[in-house]
C-alpha cells in the first residue's frame, strides 16, 4: 500500500475542455460551456492534477487543449516544461491561447491546430504526452494513443484522465435520473464517443503498446458534512453536464421534455439535506517501452 | 485535504458475517459461507479497519459480529479493549467465540447473544460502537442506530462499514452481469435489508442523531496489472457472493438458471485479461453528541 491524497475533499467534475477528433464534441462550443469548463477545471485540479508535475525543461505535448482549462493547471504544476498544447478546434485553440496568456503569461507554450492522430513531430519528439477528458470524445482511442506513442520518447510517458458515467450513483435513487444520465452516454456513444471509457484505461493504454500501465480511480463523494461539494460538483458540475444534452436527447427521441426534467430534479435532489452523489474519474501513467 | 491510504492495493470483498437481525440471513449460516467470510475479512482488513484503532481500556460495543471475521481485525486494531461482541445467532457466536479463542486468545471479550435492538446494557455503557456489515441486513437501521447510541457514552463514537451493490461496475460491460447483481439486490430487499446503503450512511447516522457524520468512499479497483486483486476480490469474493443467490434468485422467479449463470460468466470475464472492476465500500464515523 502507499499513501496518496484523499481526493473526497476536492471538488471535481467528470469532464472538461475535449476536442471532437472526427466526431462530434457532445457539450458543443458556446461561451456558455467554455466558462462552465473553466470553473470546473479549477474545481478538479486538486483531485486529477496535483500529483503531475514534469521537470523543468522536459518536452511535454497537451493532446487535445480545448479552451486551455487543464492547461492551466498542467502549466501551473510544471512551471518551466515546454509546452505544446494541440487542439483539432482552431476556435477553441485560440481561446486557450488567450487564457494562458491572461493567466499564464511567462509559459513557453507552442500552439498546433491539427488532428492528434496526424501530428506533424517527429518519432519521439515529447518526453511525455497528457491527455484529459478527450479519449472519450474520440471513436478509436486505441489508435489515437497508437499515435501519441509515435511522438513519446521511449521510457517517456503518458498520463490519460477521463471520468466514467456509469460511476454515477446516489440517494435518494432514481430510476429518471438514471435514465437521463443514460440518455447523455447514448448521445455520447452516438458521436462516436464513450462516456464509460474510465474503466476502459488499463486495457486501451495496454493495447496501444505502452508499459507499466497504472490506472488508480479518483472518487468524488458528496453528502450533507460537504455542502460547497454538493453544490460545487453535483449541481454545478454534474446535473449541468447532464443538463446540456437537453435539446439532444428530446430531438434523438431518448425522451420527452418532462421525463428528461423529472430526470433532472431527481439529480438535484441528491444534493440536497440528505442526498448523496459519489461519482469516479480515473487517471492513468503509462511508460512508452 | 487529508492525505490517507490508497486502498486500492489491497483485497477487499463487498460484505462479510453479518447477523439477520429480525430478517433472513441471504446469504445463509453454512460452514462453506463462514470460511469464505473469514477468508473475505482477512482480504479486507487492511482496506476497511486500519484507520480504527481505539485506547486500550476502551469499552467497545461490537454489534453484529456475526462468526468473529471483522472481531479478530478488530482487536489487533486495538489491542486491550474491553470487548463486547453481540449477535443474534447462537450459532454464529460460538464460532465468533472460538474463532476468537483460536487468534486471540489473550482478548478480553464479553459475548452477548441477542438483538442489537434491545440490548440490556445500562445507557452510555460503551465508548464506542462498531458495525461492519450489518444494517445491510436490517429493515430499519435508523432505529437499530438510535438502539446503539442509547447504549454510547455521550462524546463516544459509533464506527460503521457498509458496501454498495450500484457501486459495482466493469469491463466488458455487460446487461447479464447487470442482472444478476440486481438480483442480488432485490433478493436482499426482499428480506428486508438493503444491499445500497452504503451511500445512505450520513443520512442514516444524522437521522439517527450522531453529530459530525463523516462519511468516506473506500474504493477497490482491479485490472490487468493486480492479477491477485482480480482473483482475490473480483471473483472470489464479489463474484462468489453473487453466486451464491443462485438458488434463491431462480426460486423467486427473477431468472432462469441460463440466463443467471451467463451472467456469471460475465462477471468472471471482468477479471480476465483485459478486464476491469470497480466496487465502493464506505466507513463512517459519527459522534454520540
Amino acid at each position: 500500500m502507499t499513501t496518496e491524497k484523499e481526493f473526497q475533499e476536492t471538488t471535481a467534475q467528470p469532464r472538461t475542455a475535449a476536442p471532437a477528433e472526427r466526431h462530434g464534441y457532445v457539450h458543443g462550443y458556446s461561451a456558455t460551456e467554455a466558462q462552465r469548463l473553466g470553473d470546473q477545471a479549477d474545481t478538479l485540479a486538486e483531485l486529477l492534477h496535483a500529483d503531475t508535475a514534469y521537470p523543468a525543461g522536459s518536452r511535454v505535448l497537451e493532446a487535445g487543449c480545448g479552451v486551455g482549462a487543464q492547461t492551466l493547471h498542467l502549466l501551473a504544476g510544471s512551471p518551466g516544461v515546454r509546452l505544446t498544447a494541440a487542439d483539432i478546434s482552431a476556435d477553441s485553440l485560440a481561446e486557450a491561447r488567450a487564457r494562458v496568456a491572461a493567466h499564464a503569461p511567462g509559459a513557453e507554450v507552442t500552439w498546433h491546430h491539427g488532428d492528434l492522430h496526424e501530428l506533424p513531430f517527429a518519432d519521439g519528439a515529447f518526453d511525455h504526452v497528457f491527455l484529459c477528458f478527450v479519449l472519450e470524445h474520440l471513436a478509436d482511442p486505441v489508435a489515437a494513443l497508437a499515435a501519441l506513442r509515435r511522438v513519446l520518447r521511449p521510457g517517456g510517458t503518458v498520463t490519460v484522465i477521463e471520468g466514467d458515467h456509469g460511476s454515477a450513483f446516489f440517494h435518494p435513487e432514481s430510476a429518471a435520473a438514471r435514465a437521463t444520465v443514460d440518455h447523455l452516454v447514448r448521445l455520447q456513444a452516438g458521436a462516436g464517443g464513450d462516456g464509460l471509457i474510465g474503466r476502459r484505461l488499463h486495457p486501451l493504454l495496454t493495447a496501444a503498446g505502452f508499459d507499466d500501465v497504472a490506472v488508480r480511480p479518483r472518487t468524488v463523494y458528496a453528502d450533507g458534512s460537504r455542502p460547497a461539494l454538493m453544490e460545487g460538483f453535483t449541481r454545478r458540475t454534474f446535473v449541468a453536464m447532464v443538463e446540456s444534452v437537453r435539446d439532444d436527447a428530446v430531438a434523438a427521441g431518448l425522451t420527452s421534455p418532462a421525463a428528461f426534467d423529472r430526470g433532472v430534479v431527481d439529480l438535484r435532489r441528491t444534493a440536497e439535506a440528505g442526498g448523496t452523489f459519489h461519482y469516479t474519474f480515473f487517471k492513468a501513467l503509462a511508460v512508452n517501452p
